[in-house]
């Protein structure tokens, strides 16, 4: 690889290791909030799951990703895999 | 479910789809990036993957999880849905 080509790419990987940072600190965040939400439904036994609410959600997201040109497929993809593991903490929380 | 649930409820939730909204917007920008680097690579032959790159990424993803208290397991599995797709788009690229 040349010189030129090499740090051209480390300036593209700087910005992504950035966005990626940014993303796990979200993330992270995301599941702080969702675990509170266990626990409150726990405490004051709600049911865990709300299929009117997941599909507000996804049909949002899906909007807010068509409109940064992302693919609405791929992002409900994304925030599946994320819902998915938010019910499995929940499925723990409620055995603890 | 009663009253005082149901605002405590939409305040957990009003926060996820905040934190949702900047997920999207930053996933959507990694996309570009991504986007970016796979055209310059084609215009400049380099090859499509390169593995040392791809696992310091991880390294240093699954430690920022550590720090943020999220599972670096699934930080891990969720970066490397992301690269999946990337890895897919590159396809497209060199194919087009």
């Amino acid at each position: 690889m040349k010189k030129e080509d090499k740090s051209k790419l480390e300036e593209f990987r700087r910005s992504i290791d950035n966005l990626d940072a940014a993303l796990i600190y979200l993330v992270a965040e995301r599941f702080r909030l969702t675990q509170q939400v266990g626990e409150y439904k726990r405490a004051n036994n709600l049911p865990p799951a709300d299929e009117g609410r997941e599909s507000e959600l996804i049909a949002r997201l899906r909007q807010l990703a068509s409109d940064s040109e992302l693919d609405p497929d791929f992002a409900e993809r994304l925030i599946r895999f994320i819902i998915d593991e938010v019910v499995r903490n929940h499925e723990r929380i409620r055995a603890s």
